[in-house]
């Protein structure tokens, strides 16, 4: 990223007024004019956002924009099925809206109820990445004491994670619907959290299947499970959806929905973006715009990172959405024409004004290896009409400070060569919340055309899970081992020899160690292993 | 970072036996094997280290560490004050911890009650930055349903996010007791979380004093007030106790002991970990090693990102905390001989095995601007005895598979040359925590020597906060010239020279927006602003 001498507050102003790219008629602005680029920049990069242009109307058009999977990519056609590039994916994805609706109807008007008595108050979500994130980022920037349900997760597979959610739950387990949500159906953790929400239903008398619903693609491991147990209802994820742009698929709309909340709003926000975004213009076109702010800041090749601030409390997850759809989407080895590129774009942030007292003092004065994007809300409250804010000095609010502190703050890192992009929406709200979203699906798939990369696939994902299965088969075979020679009192490479693995010591001691923590069947006498007798 | 070649599975075990750090008999292990460095690294580095264990001794004996602010640095003596300098510094330390206890004992015996009634089952924190981050995290790495007041907080100045929270306590806030932080008594977010506080309190005539603490430097704004108004008490913050090394102060061990867990434990754990990394020894002091690996890592110039991964949902927070306590450290323009270096480290991270799920995708494939550390637990639950876990599959339960990916994320990075540190703990407990807080400061300490700045200061963010109040100043020139002139319907460019600051358009511009958007004695009709009539 070139350096460029700081601009005076006039010019400021002009480059501010000259740039601004309004997004259609939502309410949203995006304002790169601090980003340090000079007026030549767009007309530099109108003919290879064209080619971006080009590659996103074909993958909106149905074409296999996944190669390595020969998969087409269709979450834009979850907010406009008009689009889907065939009648059957149509109807997919209205008839799982119309069939998401009607079960929450039935859900709200205690058609389905759970089979002890009362209503579905409680709603509990098992799932992890794209499958909890998006989720979890709705239901904390949009909820309010009006939901139609408290929503909780079960997100990893930690037990004691799962006994903090359970028994928190406890009394109220008997009016939770539990929602299990993997698009393959195997996910490891998913698949956990299902069996330890099971086991704590159960150990009430509970049946599970009564108040399990499953999110899952068609004929998975999960929705076999949740077909021959009859659970209340199965909702597919489509092949052509991946878990991180899922949101707008029934992974996020059913959640937002049972919390109570307008989910055609959250589409049709998102619609408008893509209305506003498939402008083939880098003058015009916001996501275009983002993502050559991206391109200019890294130098196309991740050399900064992405430091995303919200000014807005309900908005602190809304970042490490962001690290997810960015990082998995770009961070990827190999460029499209099999060329190690070792691509990315580093993304943290929580929320401003709070973070100014935690790490701004780094962006301003540390290493300036960042850019920041501010996300800017000028509606202090929802309901402004029916909000008398005090005075916290005279004729001065608490938002009056937020607003201050953002500008502050975008004032300080400016002034010591910091760029940043401020996006300023009228207002937070479900529609707007759907709109930002498919702002950042947008520039993140033109970007990756803009950098030659697949966004759509996730290749390296499968390696720590592949190894996290070798450490499993390596427990079951030393836990074996051990339990067949009850007098046997081994030292991890002694272990690690008998079962013929004598590479893998490093990783029998460690998994050992947990075990003997947990007085799973091990017990550790100084360096050595023995079965528990 | 030099890249070496990856080593087999047998040289990494012998590295792993020959580094391992443990840190005293805290239960706590630092392992540095996948870290890439030579076995000569340690003994090049003796001689730098040695200065940075000086220059810590000294600091610990009360030296001015903090020569910008002329002020001594002593969170170390809060863990043991038999280190501090002076018999009055020993005392304040002394009687403060025993003052929290006295007031905590009366607050759960309830001999100090709310006027209206019952007893104090809430608790309302309102701070920012160093001043709530680490009482979230210790609110939520150590909070059970034995928590004897439940936390909640106020922690930055959005009207939205304080109206979400008081609202979630309306029927409660009568039994709510306010614990109001700030060093200095001056900080706006506080300051407005604090009146938000009393106007929801006043709303249900309820008298906000009899239900408020203050923790604030003695003689501060915030002293005062609580002062006259007769709070319910008052803890001192010292002058020699920076906000992000503050948890060990009345900031963190009130509310810690207000929710009714053993802060002396927290201490302690603390204290030991202080005495296992005073040790003058690169090859066994694990601060010293943690530092270094830093170094190592980053080229003593911030050249990759910190990456914080701890294998357990209670630990979700403590990346947020380091982000914290490295950066503001860490993040700095010149080092102390005046020389501009802007030094620093990114920390960023959520927790394992979830990221695994949202980014681990880049950090394996894409841009090799990282090192990870991984944060393992090795005890799944708090009470092993009493704990029967669930198998997932035959003889493998969800502690298992979170052991397995801790090893195999680890190991697939490993397996494409990225570097990364494990700290093992036995367990988490309250004492594990203040080691481990304790760990990363001692770390934080010695790095910030080997790189020749000032740790213990924060001079990037005075520049946030002028500029902040620069805005409002503006706000309150633009909203009296508006008001005098009600006629008057000014383009912000006119606004702006009205006032007599053409400059500051841009700023006046952005403002006038906010207003306008809440109503807030402007309106905007087309692009002119108009007093509301």
């Amino acid at each position: 990223m070139p350096q460029p001498t700081t601009l005076s507050a006039a010019e400021l102003w002009k480059k501010y007024k000259r740039n601004l790219t309004p997004c259609g008629s939502l309410g949203i602005r995006l304002d790169v004019s601090r980003m340090g680029f000079s007026q030549r920049f767009f007309g530099k990069w109108a003919e290879p956002m064209a080619k971006a242009f080009t590659a996103m109307d074909q993958l909106e058009q149905g074409s296999v924009a996944n190669p390595d999977e020969q998969r087409m990519v269709g979450h834009y056609w979850l907010r406009n099925p008009e689009l889907a590039p065939s009648d059957e994916l149509k109807t997919d994805v209205v008839q799982t809206l119309a069939d998401v609706k009607a079960f929450v109807e039935k859900i709200h008007d205690a058609e389905i109820n759970p089979p002890t008595g009362g209503r579905f108050s409680d709603l509990l979500l098992i799932g992890i990445g794209g499958s909890a994130l998006g989720p979890q980022l709705l239901a904390d920037a949009l909820g309010s004491k009006k939901d139609r349900m408290r929503v909780h997760f079960l997100d990893n597979t930690d037990p004691d994670g799962f006994l903090r959610t359970l028994d928190g739950l406890k009394s109220r387990l008997k009016n939770t619907l539990s929602v299990v949500i993997s698009k393959s159906g195997g996910t490891p953790e998913t698949r956990n959290g299902m069996l330890e929400a099971q086991a704590a239903y159960a150990a009430q008398s509970l049946d599970f299947a009564k108040h399990a619903v499953a999110v899952t693609g068609k004929g998975s491991k999960l929705d076999g499970v949740a077909e021959s147990q009859g659970w209340l209802a199965r909702f597919p994820m489509f092949d052509w959806i991946g878990g991180r742009t899922s949101v707008m698929s029934a992974v996020g709309l059913l959640p937002l929905a049972l919390q109570g909340i307008d989910i055609d709003a959250f589409l049709d926000g998102a619609k408008q973006m893509d209305d506003a975004t498939r402008v083939p213009s880098v003058e015009d076109n916001p996501a275009a715009r983002l993502a050559l702010m991206w391109h200019h800041a890294t130098d196309g090749k991740g050399k900064k990172d992405m430091v995303i601030l919200p000014y807005k409390d309900r908005l602190l997850l809304f970042s490490r959405y962001l690290q997810q759809l960015v990082m998995e989407s770009l961070g990827k080895e190999h460029d499209l024409d099999g060329n190690t590129v070792e691509q990315g774009i580093a993304v943290y942030g929580n929320k401003g004004s709070t973070d100014q007292h935690a790490y701004v003092q780094q962006l301003r004065d540390g290493v300036n290896n960042f850019f920041a994007t501010f996300l800017v809300v000028l509606q202090d409250v929802p309901n402004v009409s029916r909000y008398h804010p005090i005075a916290v000095e005279d004729g001065v609010t608490s938002g009056d400070y937020l607003t201050g502190f953002w500008l502050g703050t975008r004032q300080a890192l400016y002034e010591k060569n910091r760029g940043s992009v401020s996006i300023i929406c009228d207002k937070l709200d479900t529609k707007t919340l759907g709109a930002l979203i498919a702002l950042y699906e947008r520039a993140v798939g033109l970007y990756a055309t803009l950098v030659n990369i697949n966004a759509y696939h996730q290749p390296g994902v499968e390696a720590g899970k592949k190894a996290a299965g070798t450490v499993l088969d390596l427990q079951k075979l030393a836990v074996a081992h051990l339990k067949a020679n009850p007098d046997a009192k081994l030292l991890p490479e002694e272990l690690a020899d008998a079962i013929g693995q004598p590479d893998a010591v490093e990783t029998i001691f460690h998994v050992m160690e947990h075990l003997a923590a947990n007085r799973q069947g091990v017990r550790r006498i100084r360096s050595r292993y023995t079965a528990i007798g």
